[in-house]
């Protein structure tokens, strides 16, 4: 079928060309010329037969909301949005509220699988109603793998909500697979740490992609040298411990995930210096900097 | 070649059949006259030529330091011992180093795979002497799956140190899917919490045995009614958290795991008393049973 | 100084009788009959000379919005509104924005102390434009004790905030008495667990008003037999862990102690029926309910 | 009454100092030839009277244990031991045993207070059979605050448990106000951090000794710039955390104070290379530095 890609970046353009490989017509939007068909939004609704589906692939947050507001005024009641970036799902509800009173369609589409979607396919996770959902379907077989699908998880919202799960998820994933590499790194008795996550891959319960991807980073840096323990996080982490909070669930793994993340941003801690303030208050000025518990230095 | 297997219970049994049908020969001893080939220990060692390897696969602590104290009255110099039970890393190094007084060498092997190993192949970590080790590669290789491998991740108590090193990182990862589980349940967004975990199966970045095996037990109890959320450890786990505090390993995700499966077996927690008597004490007893913050509860 | 007081419930009313007997004039009105003196919030406009303090002490949310809104209708430009009561620190903002239009004053006030607040004084931390703030001076050192006193953390908003960041600390506190209480208890080394924490009033490090209340607990109830663990959160804890997450702050404890909470209440775990249906597919069905390691269960 | 102190450092000196004050005679021997009162362990013994008391203030391990190996050389069947320092309680129990045999009976004591002790007295809790105990209570009694006392809390053994998990909430309650602290100095809106916490001395649920001494550290330096947040632990944290897995106790607040100790002290984290390693396999190389999601980085 036709669709209309707005961002073609490396998410967007992969996913652009996944789906004219699979023989669908794709025309692009970008606001770098290099990369795009059309020059405006404008002329993406003109090449667009309606009615009209348009993909967004754009930063989540403003950007999103303000391409959605420029493409609300140049497209037509019929038409479909398919949010496929990582807005938050409140946010979804909300554009999907406001398209409808022009008759513009909307559906949330979370999207996994990094630089390896364009060969392995992407996992996709669809919000939206029935009817707007199926328009897409064959949008949607196309971009995931030839022997998996994709999951229409609920209402609009619901895409970007198992989607900002699903990253939950693999913050405690990676989290725990990085304490472990560090444990056995600090112990003296093992050899082979690259070894022992290469033999894991057969056979354990462990097994999994990020294992996977782990042996791929430790065969080109074994000890992990040339990386610094430095992490990022993508905000949906951050949404998804908001929203354990707000449903009163229990998510002490994700939001030890996530905290170990800002902790490896901090050059120093404002916490720790509170602690260590602490200990200097009861235990006397001159022992701070010891190894000893200053709050019990016998002497001797 | 000759194996003596001790231990032909669920995990013995099915090794020693993968074993046999891989063209090894396995004499077998258990307590269970049903299960093995000879009657005792001592009949084991008659059955078998020197040098003797002898696989063990009986529970861990006593049963196993037992079991090797009578096998080192049967045995000879030169012949092999592999624990390849539960056993602690620190108790690998004892054995290891009483057994070697009288000539006998010692390996440890974790195994992983559980109940799909016989089939599919089992995950096999390997502490000890390389000259020991390789006597008992081709038991390994027989163990493992046909394209991937045991790894000897370093000495004597290597083998169970990394062995409890997957498990720790199993309780996480498990402990994160379990979360994400929860938090899908308890919104009001997600109307396919199971077709959404099927999803994930191609293309993500949580894909995974365990994500596989979590499809598998909501398609026979979508909402996991027949299952109460009361969860074991095997020891394993608590020697992970164990070894990072002597390490000074911070590890929050994998001992968080650990004790949301402490807190499922208490039906009511002597912690959560003192916190309810405390809000009790301070906001006045008439509302401790109220939804209200008994610290400030304003009237009106 | 003259003051109005809406909402004389347990905080409200013994506020007021704080006030009462310092010297202040209070006018107050609650929806119970029983306790106003005035009967509806234009008769206590009416009551109280221009320009007017009125003091809020109704329950956070929707009750406050809505009385801040009928306020704003019979109060005049030049008077000033103290919201005391649980208010998110963002809602404040929006009130105070609101009301500066019509040249109405806006304080807020985080107020601790509970039921020991009337004889013992109440800890304040207030919000708002230091003008505002000193206007109500004679009312919060009335209510604070005598030797300490009220703090102006910063502009509007910054009064609850701070309230909200105590709340937090204090779940941490309560948490951490909590799960050393529990490991004394779950010993069988301690014999005297409250005179243990009485012990511990005099000189040690952890000496703090919740060791009092927890003495006076157990004093009436040693083993906490009569107490159920089972505790709500007021949802300041939340705002506290949201707070943190929006920062970017890690709040590995506070967080922890929420979810305690959290957990507290469920009576059984969608999480951990996760984590049981995991262990019970890799380990196969007949051993689910034992205490062995499915994943590794070896026979003999 | 007549006491031997061993171990004249901070503590031991101070607590010698207080004893003296109160009208015992202490005997003092440490190897530093300036603090001392007689030149050797055996001198010790000749100027005490039999049934002699000890008091060793030595530090944790090895040194505690070799001086009890010496002292038992040179006392008498009657004597007593009372071991103040840092000592695992399992340490406690064999210590006691051997003694025994000599009959030499053995206390236990663990002492908070730090260097305020001196002056505002001792918290100290006493394991030990109730004959041992009472020969030394005037002892305990002088050490202790006037208006408060010390507690045996059971056999040989628990006044070391009961100390250390009265460490392990210090530091849950440190670490509580630590994050505390960061939130309110990550934020916007708060103008006075120290005030703030002053004002929280009176009238609040947080008020406590730690609260005192983080307002005097904050009033030495209010940003606490001079301290980096670098914080040693004692070993009794760690104790706590592992006797708390021992007996299937959750912790998770004082295992994740611990935890942000451990972290404090990393130049780098090798678990968040991991992480980092992870996120730039998955999200592609050029990404790893942004601060965008690498998984899912649309473009435009």
């Amino acid at each position: 079928m036709q669709l209309g890609m707005v961002g073609l970046g490396k998410m967007g353009g992969n996913m652009a060309g996944r789906l004219r490989d699979k023989g669908h017509e794709v025309v692009g939007f970008d606001f770098d010329p290099e990369l795009r068909d059309v020059a405006s939004l404008a002329e993406l609704a003109q090449r667009l037969a309606a009615p009209r589906t348009i993909w967004l692939m754009v930063p989540a947050g403003d950007p999103t909301r303000e391409t959605i507001d420029q493409l609300a005024e140049v497209l037509e009641s019929g038409d479909l949005i398919i949010e496929g970036g990582n807005s938050h799902y409140a946010d979804d509800r909300k554009c999907a509220e406001a398209l409808r009173e022009r008759g513009i369609a909307y559906v949330d589409a979370g999207v996994s699988g990094g630089v390896w979607g364009r060969q392995e396919g992407y996992g996709i996770m669809v919000g939206g109603e029935p009817e707007d959902v199926a328009r897409a379907e064959p949008i949607f077989t196309a971009l995931t793998p030839d022997d998996g699908g994709y999951v229409t998880a609920g209402g609009v919202g619901a895409g970007h909500f198992v989607k900002m799960v699903h990253n939950g998820i693999e913050y405690g994933m990676m989290q725990a697979f990085a304490e472990g590499y560090e444990l056995m790194a600090a112990s003296d008795i093992v050899d082979d740490v690259p070894g022992t996550f290469d033999s894991w891959r057969q056979g354990t319960v462990v097994r999994s992609w990020l294992l996977d991807l782990l042996v791929r980073a430790l065969r080109e840096d074994p000890g992990l040298e040339s990386i610094r323990g430095y992490a990022q996080d993508s905000g949906e982490g951050r949404w998804t411990v908001q929203a354990a909070v707000d449903h009163a669930v229990p998510a002490p793994v994700i939001s030890a995930a996530l905290f170990a993340r800002f902790a490896s941003r901090q050059d120093d801690s404002p916490a720790m210096k509170v602690v260590a303030a602490l200990r200097n208050q009861f235990g006397g000025h001159e022992v701070t900097s010891s190894g000893d518990d200053p709050e019990q230095t016998p002497g001797s």
